[in-house]
């Protein structure tokens, strides 16, 4: 399997999950109370929105940096790949849920965030899973220093440590939960996981 | 009409199909009974989903296995391949329709499975003929070795053999045609459809 | 503009609209009588899925063929493509309104299939333009003897008068509007419009 | 992070939203009134429809000629570009509901075609600031010439301040913010924001 359509595909997929998200945003129409009323009370919906567009992005873009950096792709890296896509789908429904139950207080609320922030550790490890299995296996165009290759899975391991926190703490505060996923999603924009090395080393063999 | 774009349209089709079945797993909301009754009670969505989603995940993989092999491709095969996608493109519908009435008993949750493993059966079919008329046609790169095609064809027609066994079971036991179904997805996880030895006289041929 | 983009985007609104025409394929679940009745009461759904579908596809395959044998695409063509895609993504519309009233008789029946028809006979009025355009401004990578051009023109005009002819018989008979709806398809997917001369013209540049 | 992953993302993301901007359009079916009514009660979707589909269509258009004059995309441009397609998708939901909105009259209706025309002004400015931030970093094939540059930000300036005077507007009269919405469109159908020679450097790059 070439990386091109490997690549075209997840692209693809990773393009309709993020725009169905907006579906959610719709209001009730004409007779459902003034409309002012209705856009503020579904803010859960905006933030929900924004949080999850821009992890869905923030996995695109790493998604990208391994990519590039691979020489070549086995059939478990396939597998492990439609795995991440498995929960990059279910955002759209984890995203909706929460939004539509984060104010209705009580167990919903708790249950609805530790759905929410267990499908983005989900997807988080099935991520690193094929980061690490790219590594080990020596698909890289060229291998990772060492210490580089220990940066990055620091870097994972805090996304993945923040997400199991976060879905913790959902039962107690679900609003504290929403802020530490929304955290995380600022963590990566700063911080690139997939490792600034493995990007160059991408970069160095294309061109 | 050159591959590439034959390759193009065909995973932008896959990828919205397979985003689609999400839709599905969404809940009423609240004041439609505890969240966690909700999402316990559509466990049926759950399995659904996953099915179909690792189905249409195979498809994509041997699709691109199969393509990757071609040197050219004649006007039936584009609209062999258009029956493909038809297929496809109703799964969405299939897996929402067999979810709904799976557990509701009777006549109906039977039809539904029927209906459901018939739209796979219906898309291995295309798929076994988009094979078969590029392999029959002279328009691999490399032609397969006797034994290798034989070998191939042994693999679709299990998967063929097993589709019409759920067929007739959702009938007796629609959880045990469900069972069938997610067992050719893994059975196709492991062995590949698509031969082996067509991929890599794909991969000859590209690079 | 480069054509490849141009490809790419609109390879991905056929692939989206074509996805989306199966969403109307849905019965209302359990509780709403027999999934057996209400599978066989909604035949025009799956009748206007199939045409429309085909439709879709045949569109997208000319598309194809005329875009591959242009050596260069003006700021013109980039807006008549986009007109030729604003109807692409009415037709899941245009589709579900004629399926849902297909069967209701009188005036909704007459007009919800004027529409429909419609809307194909403005996306086959903008895809003539788009090839009038492109032969007369001499985009082609060679231009079509006058014979070849004058057969393409022919074709598009058998499509563009039947389609006109439907639009005027829907008002009598929904039903036989269909079935010429449904034969426009079946003589597309037979005839190419786009000319097999254009067709080959393309692959001489990009061989 | 090469410039052809980043478009063929961007083109699955405008196809998708541009292609659920016809979801809108449905009739609510048989009963619900003469289906002639029903169509005609309706005509704000269409105008909604239409002036979204062709905004999307141009900056579409527009980011294909700002990014094929790039050399280089950073990590900035690359959440730039994510702060765009947040908007884009926002588009369907804005059209949406102000097409539901127009014609209720009143505080509700000034506040939809508010909310329609800001999230369009809000795209516009992160389009403008994609460009700005690639033509300052000096990541275009060959810089513009400052009177080219002068006129590419003029342009920008005029379409950001008619949706400004629009939204303000749109809370005395949305009808006329609507016309001024459309006639932006129309403008930049005929003035390209992109500057012509941004695409001129783009193109010699190319080949």
């Amino acid at each position: 399997m070439d990386r091109s359509r490997l690549e075209t595909f997840s692209d693809g997929v990773f393009a309709v999950a993020i725009t169905l998200l907006a579906l959610d945003l719709s209001v009730a129409g004409p007779g459902h109370g003034s409309l002012g009323h209705q856009l503020a009370r579904q803010w859960p919906s905006y933030v929900a929105y924004a949080i999850s567009f821009f992890t869905i992005g923030i996995i695109w873009v790493n998604h990208h940096g391994v990519f590039q950096a691979l020489a070549r792709v086995d059939r478990v890296l396939v597998f492990l790949n439609l795995g991440l896509l498995f929960f990059v789908v279910a955002i759209p429904f984890a995203t909706s849920t929460m939004a539509s139950y984060l104010n209705s207080g009580g167990a919903d609320a708790h249950l609805a965030m530790a759905v929410y922030v267990s499908v983005f550790e989900l997807m988080s490890i099935t991520f690193s899973a094929i980061f690490l299995w790219s590594m080990r296996r020596g698909m890289l165009h060229s291998p990772l220093a060492p210490a580089d290759a220990r940066r990055a899975i620091v870097r994972f391991t805090i996304g993945n440590l923040a997400y199991i926190a976060a879905i913790g703490i959902a039962f107690a505060s679900p609003y504290t939960a929403l802020v530490i996923t929304g955290l995380v999603a600022v963590y990566y924009m700063a911080e690139r996981t997939a490792a600034p090395e493995l990007e160059q080393a991408g970069r160095r063999a294309d061109s």
